[in-house]
Formats: C-alpha cells, sequence, structure tokens
C-alpha cells in the first residue's frame, strides 16, 4: 500500500534529515515519558511537582525536563502539538499523556469531571490530512492499557471520571455547531502516535461549559501525582 | 448541530414506524446480549454451548434465542450487518459482541491468535457514509470496559490477544491494496452502537494470512465460554 | 491511466492467485448464465423450474446449478453480493440478471409493476469505491440490448414495466431520506459486471410502498419463465 | 429529501423569473425536437436537409428551426451546453438528440464508426456538480427507447455501431489520463433531461484517434436522414 | 511532487504532440498580447480599435489578429475556454487580459461600475479539477502588477472600480444560491495562466443585476483604449 | 446561500455572547493596526521599535501594544492564529500584516529576499474548512492596495523582493511533498480577514532553504520601519 512505504520512505528521510540539520526546538536525549499540556502557566504549575534539570524555551515551547518525565506546552491546535510531537519523540520520548481540558455543551457531563478520549471525531476536512495524504480514515484512539490504568486509578481516587468521543476541533471561536466534547489536540496526539508506535492517552479536566470555566488549577494540583504515577508504571 | 437534530428526527421516525409495520426479520423482544457471527455454521456450533429456546430463520438471517443472550449471524458486510443490528437493538439488544474472524499480510501477527479492534480506519468512501450523512468522521470505537474486560480474560486463560486498528473491507476481492488487519463488519457494529447508544465489543481470531486459511472451528469451541463470560458479567 | 494499469496488474494478481488457494464458495466450473436473488427462500423457489443438477450451501450462500443456467442468492447488500459475483465470473459466468424487488415511495410507480435499472445513483461515499480507489464516477447501466430485451418480453406478455434510475442503498434502516426507487445491489452488480467485461442487467418487482409488503411470491413464479428466456436467448 | 425540495423551489422561481426577464438567447416557442452539434460549420451542412424557417446567432450560439425540429450549437463543453439546453427546453423542446463526435485511443473502436453512450463516467469534481449541488452521484443515462431506436436503426442500414460508456472531459488539452472514448457534453445532456424530464439520447461519431482526425462531414451528410428518422418516429 | 512530475511529462507530451498533429483551431505564431471576451458581438465592436491583419472563424471561435495584440472569443464557461487559452498560450500569446462582464445580487455593487478580480472562489466540485486532478486547491489570482496597473489607470480616469473576489460558476441557469459576483471564465484563466507561467488578469463590467442587464456596449467602447494602454505598457 | 445566513447568525451570536463571557485572551479595546509574528522572540525585537503602553502575555500568547499599532504572536498554525485573529478584530483592528519567515525548495527564489502573497494554495482538506463548512472553495488574496503598496515601498528601498502563491502547511515535519514556498499561517489571515471585512496583507522573509535557515533577525530589524510605515499609511 502506498502510504505505508511512503511512510517507510519518510523514516529513511528523517535519519538522512538529521545529519545536517538541527530540530526547531530541541536537540538533546529525553526521557521516555511525556506530558503535555497546552499552556506555559500549567506547565509551570505541573513543574513543581518534578525535580526540573533543565528548561528549553523556545518559539513559544516551554519544555521542563527531569530525569524520568518531562512536562512540555503544545500550544493551541493540532499543528502546533504536531511539530512538538515530532521533537519529542525524535529526541527519545515513548508514552505521551496529554494532560489538558475539555468544553462541553452537553449538560450531562460534570463540570469539574475527567473524560478520557476513546475516540475523536473530527471534520472529513481537518488539520491531520497533511500526515498522510490519502484516500482512507485513520482511527484515532489511545493504547488500551494506558486508557484504561488512568481510568482504573482515578476511580480508585473515588474522582469522577468517564469515558468516549471528543471532538478535534480546528478553530476555537468556530464551534457552536459541535455537540461534543471539544478538545483542539487529542486527535493529533492520536495520529502521531500510531505513525511512530509510541503509546499515548489522553485525560481531559472538563473546565468549560458553554463559555462558562471552572477554576481547574486546583484539580490539576490534587490530581498530577496520579496522573504521573499511571505513566510511570 | 443539524446532524443531532436528524438523529433525533430518525429516533421520533422509529417509534412511529413501529405502529404499523413489522420489521424484515424479528417482531418480538429478544434478551440484552447479544453474540453475532457471519456464517451459519459458527451460529449453529455456538448454540450448542446454550440452551435454545427459539430459532429464527428468515431472508438468510440465523438467529438462536436463549433466555440471556442470542447468537445471531450478520452475513457478509456492513449493509447486511447493520440490517440485523437495527433489528436486534429495536427489540432490546443492549450489549453486543462481534465474534469473527480476521485476515492480515502482516507476519507479526500470529495465526491463530486474538486480535481485539480498538479503532477502526476505512475508506473515506464506504458503506457507512449513510447512516449519518454529513461532512463528519465519526469515530468508531469499543466501550473501554467491555473491551479491557474480554482482553484481560483471554490473558488470563494464557490465550495470546493483542489489540489496536483493524480496517473495514467493503469488498473482500479487492483487498490487495490493505496492509492492516481487514474486518469486513467491525466499523458497522462500532457505528450502530453508538448511535443506538449501545455497549459492544469485537474479538477476531486471525484465521486467514494471505488466503492461507486456519482451522478456526476448535478455536470457537475453546473460548466461547470465556466470551460468554465476558458478556454476562 | 493508472487505474486501468492497476485493473491489468489486478487481473495478474488473481490468475496468481488461483495457484495456491481456493474461493471461498466455490471453486467448480459454472454454466455462462446467472440469475441472482436476494434470499434463500426465492432460491428455493426458483429452483423448482430448472433441473438443478448441485447444489452449494456455504457461509449463508446458497446455489442451485443447471446445465445451462444457475440461480444464486447474493444475500444484503454490496459487500455480500460482491463476493459472490467475483466467485460466479472466475467460475465461468458470461451473463447475469438480478431478479429482486424494489422498493419505493413514489406513488407514480406501481405496486407489483417491474423496474428495469438504466442507471444506478448513490451517495458520492459509498461501499463501491473500493473497487477502484480512485478520483472517477464510473457510469452505472446495463447491456443495452439485454435490458431491452427484457423490457420488450415483459411487454409482449402485457406485464406493467417502465425503466429509469434507482438508488443503490448501504443501509437499509437509512433510507428516510431516499426520494429513488431504491435497491441494494444492482449498482454493485453493474460495476462489477464492467469490470470484468461480462453482460447484465436488473429486473425488480416493486414490492414495498412505504414499508407495506406485497406478496410477491405469485409474481416471481408467474414470471421467472420470461426472465429465463430473456437470459437463454 | 433536501435536493428534491431544492429542485422544486427551483421550478417555481423559474416560473416566477420568466415574468420580468427574457432568456438570453431564445424568447420564442420552440419546435419539441431538437438535434444539438458543437460546431456552427455542422448546424450549417445539417440545416440543408430541412426545411429552415428562422435563424437565432446570438452569443456564439446558432440555432436553424424548422416546423417539427430544430438544429441547434450547444458549444465547446458542459457550461456552454448547459446554457442553450435549458433555454431550448424552457421554450418547449421535449426530445433531444446530440449528434457529435468523440475521440478515442483504443484501438478497439474503429475510426468512423458510431458510439451510443449508455452511462457518462466522469471525474468526481467536475462541471455538473452545480446543477445538484449534494452528496449524491446522479446515473447520467439515455432514454432507453430512443437509445435502443438509434441502434437498431443504424444497425438496419448496415453501418457500424456499438455501445457503452463515455467519459465526460472538461479540458480538451488535458485528456492524456483518460483512456475512454471521451465526450465534452453528454453527461450534461443526459443530467438536464432527467432533471428536467425530457427524453434524450447522443449519437457520436468516432471521428479522432490520438488526435488524427477523419473527414466526418460526408459521414453526417450520409447519415442524418438515419438520425432525424429516429428522433420523429 | 507527483503532480509537479505530472506537469513536467505533460509539457513533454504537448512537445512530442505538436509534431504530428495540428492545434483545432489555431496554427500560427500569434502576438503576445490577448484581449479575450466572450462573445462574437464584443469581439467585432473591439476590432474596430485595431489594424487587424487577419481573423479566424472556427468551431465557434473568432480571433482579430494585429501586429502586437489580438481579440479573441471565449465562448461560455470554463472549458470553451481552457481550448482556445491552450492554442493562444501554445502559439505565442504571454500576456491575457479577460475583459467581459459579470452579474451580482449584491446591491452594494453599482451596475455599470468595473470589478476586478483578485481571488476566484468555487464549488470544490467544478470544470477546473481536471486540468491538475489532484488533492489540492489551487489558488486564482491575478498578475499582481497587471492588476494593479488596470485598476490604477481606471481610476485616473475616474471610472468607478473596486475589487475583490468572484465566484467561478459552471452553470449560467443554477446560480441562484451564489450571492457573490458571478463569472463563469476567470478562474480558468488564472489557473491555466500559472500552471503555463503567463500573466493574466481579469477586468469585469457589473451589467446584470438579478436578471435586469445594461447596455454594456458603449462602456467597452468607451474604456477599451484604457484597457489597451494597460496591456501594451 | 445558506452559508451567508449562517455567517449572519454568527455575527448575531457572537454579538450575544459578548455579553456574558469573556474572551480567552484580550478584552480590551486595541489599535487598528496590527503586525502579527509567529515568535514571542520577534514579537520582542519588534516592540523596542515602538512606544508600548502595555503587555499582554497570557496562555502563551504575548502582545505588545501601543497607540496606534500593536505587535501580536500568533504562534505555530491555523488554529492557534485563527484564535487571536478573532480576538484582535473583536476588539477593534481593521488592518493586519503577518511579518514572517517562510521556507523554499525552489531555488530560483533568493534566501532572505522577501515574498509577498498573493494567493495561498493547501490541501483540499485542512485547518480552515471548519470556519465555513461547506461545499465551496474559499478564494484567499490579500487586500490589493496594501500588498502593492508593500510591494512599492520595498523596491523603493531596493530589497529583493517577488510575489505570487504560498502553500499553506498545517504540520511542518509534513512537508517533503510540497514544491512551493511554505507558510503555515497566511491561508488563515486571509480567510478571518474576508470573513470579517478586515484588511490583511502578508510579507514573507524566504528563511529556510531545505531545512538551511538563515539568520533573519537583522533584516527584520532593517526592514520593520518600512512595514511600519506601510500600515500606517
Amino acid at each position: 500500500m502506498w502510504h505505508k512505504n511512503k511512510k517507510i520512505q519518510k523514516e529513511k528521510y528523517l535519519v538522512k534529515r538529521r545529519r545536517y540539520f538541527h530540530m526547531l526546538i530541541i536537540n538533546e536525549r529525553l526521557p521516555e515519558n511525556a506530558i503535555i499540556v497546552e499552556e506555559p502557566e500549567i506547565a509551570d504549575l505541573l513543574s513543581h511537582f518534578l525535580k526540573i534539570e533543565k528548561v528549553i524555551n523556545k518559539r513559544g515551547y516551554k519544555i521542563y525536563i527531569s530525569s524520568d518525565v518531562l512536562v512540555s506546552t503544545h500550544g493551541v491546535g493540532g499543528p502546533s502539538t504536531a511539530l512538538i510531537l515530532e521533537e519529542l519523540i525524535e529526541n527519545g520520548v515513548r508514552k505521551i499523556i496529554r494532560y489538558g481540558t475539555a468544553g462541553t455543551k452537553n449538560e450531562k457531563v460534570k463540570l469539574g469531571s475527567y473524560f478520557i478520549p476513546t475516540g475523536v471525531s473530527r471534520y472529513i476536512s481537518n488539520s491531520m490530512y497533511q500526515r498522510t495524504r490519502n484516500d482512507m480514515i485513520y482511527s484515532l484512539y489511545p493504547d488500551l492499557e494506558l486508557a484504561f490504568s488512568i481510568y482504573e486509578k482515578l476511580k480508585e481516587n473515588n474522582i469522577d471520571v468517564s469515558y468516549g468521543e471528543v471532538f478535534q476541533s480546528d478553530d476555537f471561536y468556530a464551534e457552536e455547531e459541535i455537540n461534543e466534547i471539544v478538545d483542539m489536540e487529542t486527535g493529533t496526539l492520536f495520529l502521531i502516535s500510531k505513525l511512530k508506535n509510541v503509546k499515548s492517552a489522553s485525560v481531559l479536566i472538563i473546565a468549560n461549559y458553554r463559555g462558562k470555566w471552572i477554576n481547574y488549577e486546583e484539580i490539576y494540583k490534587r490530581d498530577f501525582p496520579i496522573i504521573l504515577n499511571a505513566i510511570l508504571t
């Protein structure tokens, strides 16, 4: 199948490319585990739980590196996330959890509860097409064991958690027609993880209900040890 | 969102429709659990493990009904499967496992082992479009707990099992370009389950490697009690 | 044109493939003429008009074979039909008539009359895409002489018959938005016939008007000799 | 179905529109039968067989009108043809034959023979989309009786004729990848005929083989009486 | 990128092709500048401003040739325009202005004023696809200096002129749903100009407001010297 | 046209929405002119040329505000850019220049020279679809006068500048197949500018040739006064 050959060629191309130019943001060996978050404010907050050995701050991305896990921002949207994912994986990351927030118009999903995406719907025309450029719909899903482990650990801590489909949005201010739980980066994470053969999952705090935001910083602080535990075991 | 409204309208339409015409195959209350298989030969084989109370045999479909679970054929391909799924769910089924076989060209997946689909890729143009008719890609995925439970129970019995993506084919003799594990009905099962709010999973015996088939009947006989156990608990 | 080359390659592939594996259902020389029907009940009924020499019953397909014509079921929908068409043609069939039923919401088409498809509309995304996988719309049409011959013979017998376009559905319970005469297999028949250079036509009894079915078995019995005559001369 | 409602609305719109503005080319009652040709040179030639009562010559279109049939040019391509078809039908035409030439790269189709299109393939993206603007593939086909009648009459006159699919091209100098018999207007004729409920067929002289043209004027002169006979009876 | 290779191959093909067959309409060296118009009536009118040395009149196209500029008709729609553009460029034309009329439903654009297209929107499925046949959206735009020069010269003459996007229609009588300024050929001009590396622009008289036409012939006569001046300097 | 109605509804929705929630990043009146750049490092650099009155630093965006012009980062890719554009325009910005860098594989475009996009090509499936969700291709182009003014002013300063099409990429590490000048945000800028009726242009330093980057900071410093002059006059 041509898209497989293409992927193989691309891998070769990447290997060759590394010889003569540096990546945009990161050019050093990284730990195998990564927690990725949208904004620098949250990366800063989570970094206080780790023994940070190095910080990278370039072109708007901020990466806090400890010995066994790093926390990186991914910015807003699929293209911004794809860029940093490629660099993380190219430099050694093998397991990734997106820890973020999501919005909902659905009154059944409780504000402040967690949602674990087991699938990602999107418009047929979307930012993820360019990565594969063919006539196929790639299925986007987390690693079954990693996703179930996060689910189980949250439950064990009596934290409200559910699972199902999110919708990947490419335009924050053009989401009026989306009735599902909305996320802007989980699909890109799942797509690139599959193509690069890396394990990933996403765990989202329902933080925004029809434009009303909760104070989610306290939730990050309370639960980050659980998420860290899920990725490190 | 218009496709949500459409779905709601469709539900109303279905309720109304039941008043004046019978479904094509089934018109009676069914148990909540269903195991669906492609061919009548396998349905016959599995029926021997159950205390069958009634058999329906109509328009090529065969359904063996016991008090708490039924075994039904779904025929070849998405359209044939969609028809019987609609009738099963309309008559009371709420949890469905497809128990079938799949082919592979990938030497890494062992013949005779199990594969649990956690996602379903397909061509952009496919038999599932008609159900929703819009500009969205629906994500197709199993119920996380049901899929993990089958995975765990097979592992506990020391049975070789892995998980990941299958490709839904619409044409058995035009699959030369598909390099993934190929299935013809799991996507339709996941799509209709989501739209009807029913739990489902699929568990596939890797039975066909580049056109060479193994004798899979013995595997069905050996493991059906495990699958039954997963759906009934 | 690449899709022509692909077809040629595919033909070579098929020839090569036959050396080392058997087809799923049929592995023997067949007569040149085939009448295909959806369900086993109708195949049984029509078989009484022929001197049957052999019956195949496998994976839900049933084939009654006489010396110059066979009657085969094709199951529900395009994928199920494509599978058996490939096997029929690979084993010697060269002329095919689908003899079936169709539904309508259009009050102008009389229940119990015949309709001969001269074209097949469908959704842009449909089960037939996989066979050719390219950026073309294939035109789907019957053999002009065969279709006209059925039309003429029915007229000569004073049977009510009209012709025009049918819509190929991939989902029986998601047809509310289709306002045309609906069929689930004629498009697949016309597509595969064209690609394999085989003559085909379809002749449909209008049997279902907004969910109300007529008793079509008597019509099959009355007219099968006319259809047989059209295919054999 | 929305596209049906749209069509109905469009019809109403047309009726209303006629009250306040004239059509671009034709604003008078026309005979029911029309022969349409690409270029003015051929229209001139065919007009000598008729008793012409009026000639319209406007915006590049030329129309020769007799009492029971007219000969009109349609120009090059679908958009040019759609414009004049709309005006012909709006002013009374009910039966239309395109009498033209087609090219081929296929050595099996004889230069100077006739080809009757029974289907029209095209690229998924093409000039005909705008007429219907939806997610459906419209099947394009001639009127069965009219097409068969032309076929029969040509055969009776011992003229070499075959039938099958043409490919509708939208760009004469970008046809290198098309391996079929190529035509630029038959699809538009069949589409608009279906939407307007008018009978049509197309009959093409194979005049161009890989860029080499035959002298087709003599063929037009020899056979125009046969084509006239087919449309008038 | 495959479509680049394709283009290169196509160029080679064209070179080779010229050896053995003549183009359909034009087979002689042309001046570098061309003004193209839809209908023969306008070409006639504009030709009176030039010292015409030769006239070609073939297959419905009419071309008036002077020593440094020609005036050619392009007929109705993209396919008709693509054919003559290919021949003009193949025979030496390097700068092209379409001088035509456009319609509007927008009351803000004044009847009789000029509109210079700086972009061309269209339906995703349209007559221009065939030229490139790939998964890209080609951007359609005029040459910045040529378009600005026409704009500036019209302003200097105190002529009302604005600029922005036109919508390329493929079907004159199916434009009810288009709310923009409508044109049928500018997109094809911009596409072929880009692929052939030729400079082009379009300048349109707003002549039709909801089906009501102004007398635009006087405007052509008044302003043709300005347009000529823009292309020749 | 439905997408126009939708847009109107959306505008109403926005107005209504502002009553009860704050925008994510900016909630204050802004000057009419904005220069947008990708990364914080460049925004910092350019801010030294202005008399900054306020700085916003939130969720990874950095905005330097002076009395008549602001400099804002837009992050990586269309989705990140769309978010901040919406907020800038909602708070008063009416003229926007993206001042950035672009890469090329084309040896004809000189490293360190400027390129002014007059059109934006992209894959049919891309991050901009969500904004309009329909069957149209929106043409993406700068304001003619603003783009020409930047072009003219750079030329007057003897700076090397050309113009033409850029390709909007959604994935920095999946651009091997793009042979054009690549940009990741200009298309989004042009689309949102058109929908919001705001003037915009883009001016790009060719800074990256097959992965080799030039030191572009000196160019920004040298030419920012020219760009400022173009937006302020």
